[in-house]
């Protein structure tokens, strides 16, 4: 479908999928289906001409006189490529899904190309991802957690993918990069912009070792609906989406809906039910449509990944454990100052008087019981 | 199956029944079906005599020779009464899912009796009611939410039941009673024990306005055992359980777990995963064994019940929230058990001492600060 010619470069292929990639506000279905028949190259120059059905010619009309190399040039000044469905390093398989659904939803069509800035191989990195998302405002509570979680999955070989924005975002990213590990940023806005101000040092940090992606040309800012198409990748790249915290209408909320489109598993962090912040999880929880995660473990074990570390909640053991239920009532009847007659025990538990007789050496042999001058007790 | 003949009078009747229920430590499957078969009175008397099978035997042995006159004088010392099947207010409807599942779990046999006290006909009580359990070392935020639930509950005409444990147990009940509507206790131990003794005023409230039941004589004390054997009581006697904080092994999940095998809903609070009094709750939500429930609202729909006020998730309002910042940060000073002075709490607060006289008796006001001899508390 997006086979090249002999005669075309690599250039004339990366100047098509810019001009492509800019001309249509993402997602553009028709485009993308037109693309996928003619291949991008000659795409381009069909669109460029105007020799386009109607649905791609609404879709590309506004733009279509946009010079790429204009992009192609600001990407390089701010350091930024641009990763093309025909590289080796193009995430096929974790983008297929979309390709899937975009038959059925118009807003899942994938993206003709991301530009990309840092040194992380995005096909390498979607292997084994989680996406973490939540809200802006988050609570300490949120960003505990998500920074937690963010460092336990980079730290087991993951990479954590968000976008960047303030709250869950930011600590899901900063776990990972504390970890050492690998973490990808999904931005809603062009690469040389700083989006939000404030991680201006966060996205730095990001590029130097992982990976931050977008759809949006340098120079393309931040608006509420690229924010919506964005959230798309963020649920496609991750084999699954978590959201930490949310209020009831969020971005988060919206990529979870993405992700549960996408056959993804939506996973929830449970959260005080006092908190605006959690009413968005704990709802998604009560609706059945997310699954309840509490660490890293869970996860990955409901992404369904080898999870590296066996990490359960393991139940405390207690002494009484092995007991039976004549051995119990017996143990629960001695007092722990006051020594009782075995007769006076047979009473208060209930257990005939030879039984209790039995049982008590027993509870004594395995310290449950204590003998006394004046009967038995339980043990200091 | 509990018919009397003509000549036996309601003395003799109770006088069988406290037999019966003080006899053999609950629950006794192979006597209650004894009972059922032989109807109470005979039943006692054949018990009385050692005449009854083998597995009934091993039950009543110990304990034979009691004389139930004994009980029932205490009973009537403290208050109490004998409530038994053959009369009108017995919760006959509730209890019957225990009759059902006896036939598979010992542990669910029904009780043979049980001793009240309290103005509350059982019964009556059972129609709309709901569970209310949790841990004992709740936290601040559970015993929040446990008084809240309990409250709306009541307040919406539905009865909470619980256990009257510290935590989560008293401020269910304290919610309801706060609301001037029905609340019911179950106890492990006779209605004449104030267990736990700092329950003591709260247990003489419930047993002004509803009712404090219990299977077990004036005298005996609590043992473990018989808090497990008394969870399927409160399991049986609401129409769904609710745990609001739970540890991984408690109480309250085995209530929970109770309730799972009456076939009644189980719900479970969300908490901080941060939190280990909700890691119960928010492994039950994410084994999908608990619906979560963040309301009163969603507790009666998911008990099946009609909802009177249709209550959407709305952000759950705190005595706290009309406090200013500088009287929330005096309040967030208080200690409930530590006394401070004025000086130590302008320090604590960082608010300056002209203020926080001018703080503390407003809040006080409101209930959310205790004057003391040695300093001022946060509320019990």
């Amino acid at each position: 479908m997006t086979a090249m010619s002999d005669n075309d470069t690599r250039e004339d292929l990366l100047a098509a999928r810019a001009y492509l990639l800019r001309v249509a506000e993402p997602p553009a279905s028709a485009l993308w289906r037109f693309v996928a028949d003619q291949g991008p190259i000659r795409a381009a120059e069909l669109v460029r001409a105007g020799k386009v059905p109607v649905a791609v010619a609404k879709e590309t009309d506004a733009r279509r006189a946009l010079d790429p190399h204009q992009d192609l040039r600001a990407a390089t000044d701010c350091g930024a490529r641009l990763l093309v469905p025909e590289d080796p390093d193009w995430p096929q398989w974790p983008l297929l899904v979309l390709e899937q659904r975009a038959r059925w939803y118009r807003d899942m069509t994938p993206p003709l190309a991301l530009w990309c800035k840092g040194p992380g191989d995005l096909d390498r990195l979607a292997v084994r991802a989680a996406s973490i998302v939540g809200a802006r405002a988050a609570t300490g509570y949120g960003e505990q957690v998500a920074t937690e979680l963010g460092y336990d999955l980079a730290d087991r070989g993951w990479t954590v993918i968000s976008g960047a924005a303030s709250g869950i975002d930011g600590a899901a990213h900063r776990g990972a990069l504390s970890a050492r590990g690998d973490t990808v940023a999904v931005l809603a806005c062009g690469l040389d912009q700083d989006y939000p101000s404030s991680h201006a040092a966060l996205l730095r940090q990001i590029t130097a070792t992982g990976l931050v992606i977008s759809e949006y040309a340098p120079g393309v800012r931040p608006a509420k609906h690229r924010f919506l198409v964005r959230n798309r990748l963020i649920a496609a790249l991750g084999g699954g989406t978590v959201v930490v915290e949310a209020g009831v209408r969020s971005g988060a909320a919206n990529t979870a809906g993405t992700a549960h489109r996408l056959d993804r598993p939506v996973m929830a962090v449970p959260g005080p039910i006092t908190s605006a912040m959690s009413l968005g999880c704990n709802t998604m929880l009560r609706a059945g449509y997310a699954t309840a995660v509490s660490s890293c473990g869970e996860v990955i074990e409901t992404i369904g990944g080898y999870v590296t570390d066996q990490e359960r909640p393991d139940s405390p053991s207690r002494p009484t454990d092995g007991l039976d239920r004549r051995e119990l009532s017996v143990h629960q009847a001695l007092d722990r100052i006051q020594p009782r007659s075995m007769a006076k025990l047979a009473v208060e538990s209930g257990i005939p008087l030879s039984s209790v007789r039995a049982i008590l050496p027993s509870l004594e042999l395995c310290g449950l019981a204590r003998r006394t001058e004046e009967g038995w007790c339980a043990p200091n």
